[in-house]
C-alpha cells in the first residue's frame, strides 16, 4: 500500500496509535496540538515544536530568495508556539544543501532567519548541516515556555464559544495561485499577494496576550486552512462549528483580484492555507471584554467568524453552501 | 561561491559567527557541542540535538531495510545525548516521503523508531510529515535531562588527561566500504560488519554513568572519527593530544577481514567515523577508579588510546605516522 491511500492525517494516526500508544507520563502532551507539552517545574512548562521544509514541496528557491526563506522557516514554528500562547526560547536549525547552493543564497537565509530570531528573542542553539542529492531541506524545532496551565490547546473549545481569527484570510493561498499559474499576469495586486505568501507573520505576541485573557479557551493557528484547522479543535474537544461564510476577512487586494471569483476566494480564506493567523474559540460572555483588550493592546480586532456548537461532528456547518476542498493534505495533493 | 569551498566546519563556522555571535543568556550554550544546553531551574538543564539523515546520502533504503533505519534514526541522536551524560526524555521526528514509500516499508520504520524509544523512556511527542519529491527525509530532534553541572562538554578536556573510547572502532566504515564498493564479496565477515553500520548502539547508560563520575572531564561521541571528533574537544579545551595509534581498539572482525591492510583499518578507525562510542578525557589521578567503576558497572573496560598535551594544536601527533585523510566532512565528500 502506498501513502496516497492513506492520506496524511490518516498516516498519522495509524502510527502514532499502532506504535507510540504508550500513556504518557503526568503533564506531557504528545502528538496532536500545534506543541508538544513537556513539565519543567512545578510553575512552567516547556512546548515544542517542529517543521520541515523542502524545496520545490513548499517553495520554489527562486520564487521566494534566501532573505524570505531563513525568516519563513523559522516564522512557521514560532506560529506553532503563538497558537499554544507560549513564549519562544530557542531554536534548532537542521540544513541539507544541495551542491549548487551559493553562499550568497544561504547568507541571505541566516540574515533572514536571525532577523525573526532576534525579534523574538528565540536564539539558535544548535542544528545540523549535510549535504542534499536534489532538493534543500531545511527542519526547524522550537523551544517555548508557558505558565503551568497557562497555554492552549485544541481540546479546549466549549459549545457556545465565539470562533474568531487574528487578521484577514486567503491571501496566501491566491499569492501560491500566482506561481503556480504562469499564465496569470504577475500585476503590483498579485505581487502583493506573492509577498504575503513569502512572508507569513507570526502571532507570537499575540498568542502569548491572547493566552493570558480569561475567556480564551482553544487555540490553533491557520496552516492548512480552516476548514482543516478548525476540524482539529473540533475533534479534539468533540464538538462542532458553524462558520458564517459572509464574515470570513478577505483583504481588499484579494477583493478586488479579478482572476478569481467570489467563491474562489472564499476557497482560499477556508482551504488554501498558510496564513498563519491565530484561529482562537472565545467563551461568548467574556467575547467583547476579549476584543476590547486585544484592540488596546494591538490596535486592530478579533474577526468573529462563526460558533462552537454541542456534539461532535466531522463536518463543518456552513452558512452559504459552496464547494469546498478539504484543507492541504501532503499525500493526496 | 559555492560551499564545498567552504567545507562543512568551515560552513557552521562562518554563518554562526556572522549571525549569531549575540552572547547567550546565562547558564544558555550554544552552536558548538554535541547538545545545546538551556537552563532550566536551580537543579536541572534541558539538553538539545538533532539530526538529519538523507537517503543515499546516510543511507541507502534498500540495503538498511525500515527496521533498522528507525532504530538508527533515534540512535545517532541518541548518542549525542549520551555524550553530554544526559538522561533522554523526549523526541521529535520530522519525515519528508517519496510518493513511492510503502505503508509497510514506514510500518517496520516505526517498529525499529518505537523499539529504541521504549528501550530509553524517550518517547515520541510529535513531529512533522510532509511529501518529498526525490529522497527520504528524516529529522529527529531529542530532548534530555542533566543535574545542573554534571553535564560533560567537550570543552572540559585538561592536560595530562587520558584520551578514552568505549568500544571498538571502525566497524562501521568498514561495514560502509562494502555497501559502496559492490566489487568486494560479502562474506560473513562483511555481513557482520555491514550489520555494524545499520545497527549503532547508542551508549546512553554509560554515559550518564561516565557522567556522575569523579574525574571524567571531557566527552563526545564518535561520528565523524576521531581525527575530526577529537580535534573539536582539542579546539573548545585548547589542548593537543597524542594518539596511540597500536592501541586503537580494532575488532577481530576488521582485524581479520582479509580486503583491507594495516593502514586502513587504522584509517576505518581513526577517520571513517559513524562508530558512535563515546570518546572521554579522564583525570589519570583517577582513571583506574573510573575505569574499574566502569567495569563494575558494565563488565567491559574502557580502552586507553593517547593523553591530552598542554598549549593548543589543531593536529593530532600519531605515534606511527600514517596517511590520514580528516573525517568526514559532508561539503568536501
Amino acid at each position: 500500500m502506498l501513502l496516497n491511500e492513506l492520506g496524511e492525517f490518516g498516516f498519522i494516526e495509524r502510527f502514532s496509535e499502532k506504535y507510540f500508544h504508550k500513556p504518557l507520563k503526568d503533564g506531557f502532551l504528545g502528538i496532536g496540538d500545534d506543541c508538544a507539552v513537556l513539565p519543567e517545574d512545578a510553575k512552567r512548562e516547556t512546548l515544542v515544536s517542529t517543521d520541515l521544509l523542502i524545496e520545490n514541496v513548499h517553495f520554489i528557491k527562486d520564487e521566494i530568495g534566501g532573505f524570505q526563506l531563513g525568516k519563513k522557516s523559522l516564522a512557521v514554528n514560532l506560529s506553532d508556539l503563538a497558537a499554544s500562547g507560549a513564549e519562544p526560547c530557542a531554536s534548532f536549525l537542521s540544513l541539507g544543501l544541495p551542491k549548487n547552493t551559493s553562499v550568497e543564497f544561504m547568507d541571505e537565509f541566516f540574515k533572514g532567519y536571525a532577523f525573526l530570531s532576534e525579534k523574538y528573542n528565540c536564539p539558535l542553539l544548535g542544528g545540523d548541516t549535510t549535504k542534499s542529492p536534489e532538493n534543500l531541506v531545511i527542519n526547524v524545532t522550537v523551544l517555548g515556555k508557558a505558565k503551568k496551565n497557562a497555554k492552549k490547546l485544541r481540546s479546549m473549545a466549549k459549545p457556545g464559544d465565539v470562533i474568531c481569527v487574528t487578521g484577514v484570510l486567503g491571501n496566501s493561498a491566491a499569492g501560491l495561485e500566482f506561481l503556480l499559474n504562469k499564465n496569470l499576469k504577475r500585476d503590483e495586486n498579485a505581487r502583493y499577494l506573492i509577498d504575503y505568501h513569502h512572508n507569513p507573520q507570526p502571532r507570537v505576541l499575540e498568542g502569548m496576550f491572547l493566552a493570558s485573557l480569561e475567556g480564551v479557551n482553544a487555540m490553533t493557528d491557520i496552516s492548512d486552512g480552516i476548514s482543516s484547522d478548525l476540524k482539529h479543535i473540533m475533534k479534539l474537544s468533540q464538538v462542532s462549528a458553524v462558520i458564517e461564510t459572509d464574515k470570513l476577512p478577505i483583504s481588499k487586494e484579494l477583493e478586488e483580484n479579478s482572476n478569481f471569483g467570489y467563491t474562489q476566494k472564499r476557497q482560499f480564506a477556508l482551504s488554501g492555507g498558510e496564513d498563519y493567523e491565530l484561529l482562537l474559540t472565545v467563551d461568548i460572555k467574556k467575547f467583547a471584554a476579549v476584543n476590547e483588550a486585544y484592540f488596546k493592546k494591538f490596535g486592530k480586532k478579533l474577526y468573529q467568524i462563526g460558533t462552537i456548537k454541542n456534539g461532535f461532528s466531522d463536518e463543518i456547518f456552513f452558512t452559504e453552501n459552496m464547494f469546498l476542498t478539504n484543507g492541504f493534505d501532503h499525500f493526496s495533493a
